[in-house]
């Protein structure tokens, strides 16, 4: 590029000359070359304002550059987590977590099949998942890099990624809950992580009529607890308490002041259970009759003890506090909320819940410290049908706040009392101040905004900077790409104090993220690869782990046992052979050490496959029953000869016996 | 954003003042809000060069802002197609294709399954693919935006894409190949789609030894039928022509000079079988000890006419050219190209042929007018060790160049003769000119290029523009996020005539792309939504297809067949009542119209789900086995009552008869 610098000696101009030389250059830049474009005409051109070129400069990242925030997304109905980066909203890896991925080999080799395997319903394989709300790991209220946890909502279960190497390590299914959309939250230091239904169904699931719906069905939360030095939940250490068969919705726990509680909100207090069909109103209108819906406030310490003391009931070996207990034990309250809530969200300081209602148009925020004096001092206004004990909403009401239509969720800024609310059927943000009550500024966005997510939002520490809005319509903001069309994730910049202002549209390419949660980059320290012979999902050496020169194939009877090596650029063995009907394992060792030298494995046919990161020991299985020829090979442009890093393996038909 | 403008009145100004104006916005802007950075202070705060803003300015696409170019890259082993925009290097899509995808719904309710179960392989469900080489429909040699198609190369199998919907509507399977690497390439006119096997195996996958590579192992193409009016590939009218046990790679048809011919590299000419493990050199080594390998020459128009003749064997039911009759009817060709060549690539014109030796470091320029001539006066050096004719290279070559270390593919430019190859070794790609055999420029990619992309630049008319490099290894281009690394597509601006500039680096967070083609975006026109009922896998009516007001449930013996609707924001019916072990099949009818309104659909626990898009009918199926109560509800966030967009599934227990 050749480079002019331009001179001025012009009085009037001497104040900004210094920040003139900067775009001198861009200006005057390499005209020498006939095509090549300064960045006027490359804005006319691209029909760029300067505002377009301020926000691409907030978020272009050149080659070799950090994001300074990792997003941890949940893949809706595509049963994955999205990790994308702040600012450049890049994504950089979509994690296998309830759906099979064979890229990554999840699902398709026997060390991830066991995980999967973790996950099977009523001794059904389910290869699917839906879901919600991600949750990082908490150390004194703040995300600390080390683990990931999701929930499914289709099929009542949860999932731990560890952070060390972005993989899933244990998929858990509840005991008592035919769904669970109300989670993963956790608490302040990660000892448990909350999990909620949603749907009213029987605890345990068994068959009981609808006409017993209000008697017999019936919701809860789950308290699940994680055992941080294994790295995994503890089911033999969790416990639920039973709750109303309201729609429980989503939960937080507290935090600092609040420490040691748990709030959960609901929708369908009307307890209605549908019949469109039958002549009845749509479950949309009967759930949404009342002008109120109730939020729980749940001791969950206290509750703890209880469980700890064996104040529990049983179901299908879970233990459970009732709710009878529950009332008597003086654990559980409820408080009512703006009709059809969906979101309760701790301010960072655990000061204050935040509750919107999405066809009430208000937003709530109450006090924790008023819940707390008005429970001492017993100050019921009446119980609901279920005999728990209701607040009256004047006394811990902080304060009200319209916002705008269909407020959902609230995150936090750094900034002391900002708070950023979606509003659905605006779709809109608003920026406002939970202690004054007063709106400061809205941005529109496109279009229908589900959650929304800040920095740190959740957490006790919010970094403030950005905000994500996850919006569930994309519409005409992208190319068109079929009548299935991407998500829409919104970049917004919320450093300046008065204006938030956008900065980029990020298409999501497969999914419907629910949730979000961001934390600083440089908390999270993933390992390049493995110590050799690691079964990457359980963490520790694998028996089968194989050194150059130990490579063999042992023959028991039908089963056929391989231990195999790759190294760019070859595999060895290069020939296997086996008969017709034989079970073959083949265990595979990567000698590899250099960063991102992947192989991956497949018996062509077979439907097997393997990726196999440097250090890894994996194993695939299948059974030979087809006689033939089968090549196999190296999946992962490896190297220049990677096209060559394959083999052979024959399956030699079995001598048919003569008739007689 | 508070404005100021800035006046010179200086003479030394005055030629660059009008360019100045703009940048006098931006440099000015908005000094009132506290925290409100300019763009000098957000290019320091980011590190960020004056080169950066222009690559910034020449990708970043504002909201509501439309790509240029339109990507398809297969998704390795992911066993999807990603779709992807330029400049804006946004992913817009992943499309489900060998691999069910539950967001889609893909294998997860009975249409799609019905497109997976075409892929069934010696009876078994193969749930990945290894995808390789999209293709997109041409005709007249240029892209038409009307249908992909996609191969996979670890089950041998070709997709079909129609782009009206973005939707995989085929699955074909090779009756004789066991592996299919070298596809998908179609001819200028999508008469055929064209596939290579590479691994060698017997024609029909049959058992034979190893020691009988040479004698009983085959190569071949096969040339798939496509019937545009259907849309689909036509088995019957497909064929083959078998070739020696050399690995087969990739092919390109030949179009305007050279139409009606193809082309088919190969390596492994040494017919090497491996054997590490017994002492012998490894795969790698034992296939790359000559010199060259051999370009397979290919009369396609005369052996589709032999196959209409008749002049076929048939393996395994299919119809297959010997090599005895592609010899003796002068329809087959060698000619020795580099060692270990990976790409054969047409030049728009169709007059030159370019390979590149993964090994041997030369790009080689044939020229098609010396083959037809050299064909014409039978100067042939040789035969292969199976017949076939080998002509003179030194004949037929019109350039060879020395580009750099590791040399594999090449695209080509709206510029006459200027051509791009991947040098893999190098991490460069370098830009030539095929006409004078002159290098012109080299630019740094990161790390270890494959293949690489120009617009529409397999075309008999290239678009120029932009050139993306499909790098096997990012390492150090992102933040880490395990040992398994995303890959590196990074946009190249090739407008200048000098030189080739970096734009932008993006990761893939899924699946390992090995080709993709890039279409003007305005070619593709898809729908937003389907006819009412409509079947989206078939294109027809759905026999299913369900209005409001007739949605119904009905039992026959042990079969419950539902009809339900779905629209914002119920399902009809909203109870289902079934006894255990019923065979249940819901049929579901989208009532929607709107744009990008999509309906979700799940019971819970029975690993079932649809999306439902604007007018489609699909259905779910599945046995009743355990009897419960299961919530069901609409998985996709589609209005403000979503949550409430739920009915219940219960199946009551079989009577238990008593024992006597």
């Amino acid at each position: 590029m050749t480079v002019y610098f331009c001179h001025s000696h012009s009085r009037s101009l001497k104040f900004v000359r210094h920040l003139f030389s900067v775009f001198c250059l861009l200006i005057l830049a390499a005209p020498t070359a006939w095509s090549k474009e300064n960045l006027q005409e490359v804005m006319k051109r691209r029909g760029l304002t300067q505002d377009d070129i301020l926000a691409a400069a907030k978020t272009y990242t050149p080659t070799g550059g950090r994001d300074e925030f990792l997003v941890f997304a949940s893949g809706g109905q595509s049963g994955q987590v999205i990790v994308y980066g702040i600012p450049s909203m890049r994504i950089l890896k979509y994690i296998g977590v309830f759906t099979p991925e064979p890229w990554q080999g999840y699902g398709f080799e026997e060390n991830s099949k066991r995980v999967l395997e973790q996950g099977r319903i009523d001794g059904r394989d389910i290869t699917w998942g839906d879901t919600h709300h991600p949750a990082l790991s908490e150390t004194n209220g703040d995300y600390d890099g080390q683990y990931l946890f999701i929930n499914d909502k289709a099929n009542p279960r949860l999932a731990v990624i560890d952070l060390h190497d972005f993989e899933t390590k244990q998929i858990v299914v509840s005991p008592i809950y035919q769904a669970q959309h109300g989670g993963a939250f956790v608490s302040p230091n990660t000892e448990y992580v909350m999990e909620a239904a949603q749907y009213a169904t029987p605890l345990g699931g068994d068959y009981v009529p609808l006409d017993q719906f209000k008697e017999k069905y019936r919701g809860g939360v789950t308290y699940w607890k994680f055992d941080r030095e294994k790295g995994r939940l503890d089911p033999a250490q969790s416990f639920s308490i039973e709750l109303p068969p309201y729609s429980q919705d989503l939960s937080d726990f507290g935090k600092l002041a609040s420490d040691g509680w748990s709030f959960t909100n609901s929708f369908c207090t009307e307890l209605y259970v549908g019949g469109i069909e039958k002549g009845r109103q749509p479950f949309e209108a009967g759930c949404s009759a009342k002008d109120t819906d109730y939020m729980h406030v749940i001791n969950w310490r206290k509750a703890e003890a209880l469980y700890k003391a064996g104040k529990v009931t049983k179901v299908k070996g879970h233990p459970v506090i009732t709710m009878e207990t529950a009332v008597k034990e003086g654990i559980l309250f409820l408080i009512p909320e703006p009709k059809s809530p969906h979101g309760v969200d701790v301010t960072p300081d655990g000061k204050f819940i935040t509750v919107s209602g999405k066809l009430d148009g208000h937003t709530f925020v109450y006090s924790f410290e008023k819940i707390q004096a008005a429970i001492a001092k017993k100050e019921f206004v009446e119980t609901d049908p279920y005999g728990i004990p209701i607040l009256d909403m004047k006394k811990v009401l902080q304060t009200q706040v319209d916002l705008g239509l269909g407020p959902l969720h609230t995150q936090y800024d750094s900034v002391d009392g900002v708070a950023y609310t979606s509003l659905y059927v605006d779709s809109m943000v608003a920026r406002w101040n939970y202690r004054t009550g007063k709106l400061i500024d809205r941005i529109p966005v496109h279009y229908n905004i589900g959650h929304l997510m800040t920095m740190h939002g959740d957490t006790v520490k919010p970094r403030g900077k950005y905000l994500v809005a996850l919006n569930k319509l994309a519409i005409d903001r992208f190319n068109p790409v079929g009548p299935l069309h991407p998500q829409n994730h919104q970049l917004i910049d919320i450093t300046d104090s008065n204006k938030m202002t956008l900065l980029y549209d990020m298409p999501l390419p497969l999914g419907e993220p629910h949730y979000a949660v961001a934390i600083e980059a440089n908390l999270v320290k993933p390992v390049m690869n493995y110590k050799a012979g690691t079964d990457s999902r359980t963490g520790t050496i694998s028996p089968h782990k194989t050194m150059a020169g130990s490579e063999r194939i042992e023959r028991k009877g039908k089963k056929v046992e391989v231990w195999a090596t790759v190294i760019r650029s070859h595999i060895t063995p290069e020939i296997i052979e086996v008969e017709e009907d034989d079970e073959v394992t083949i265990h595979l060792t990567s000698l590899e050490r250099a960063q991102d030298i992947v192989h991956g494995f497949t018996v062509n046919k077979y439907n097997v496959h393997a990726s196999i990161e440097p250090g890894e020991t994996t194993t695939v299985k299948f059974k030979a029953d087809k006689p033939g020829v089968y090549p196999y090979y190296c999946t992962e442009f490896c190297s220049a000869l990677h096209l060559e890093m394959q083999g052979y393996f024959l399956v030699k038909p079995k001598v048919k016996k003569d008739k007689k």
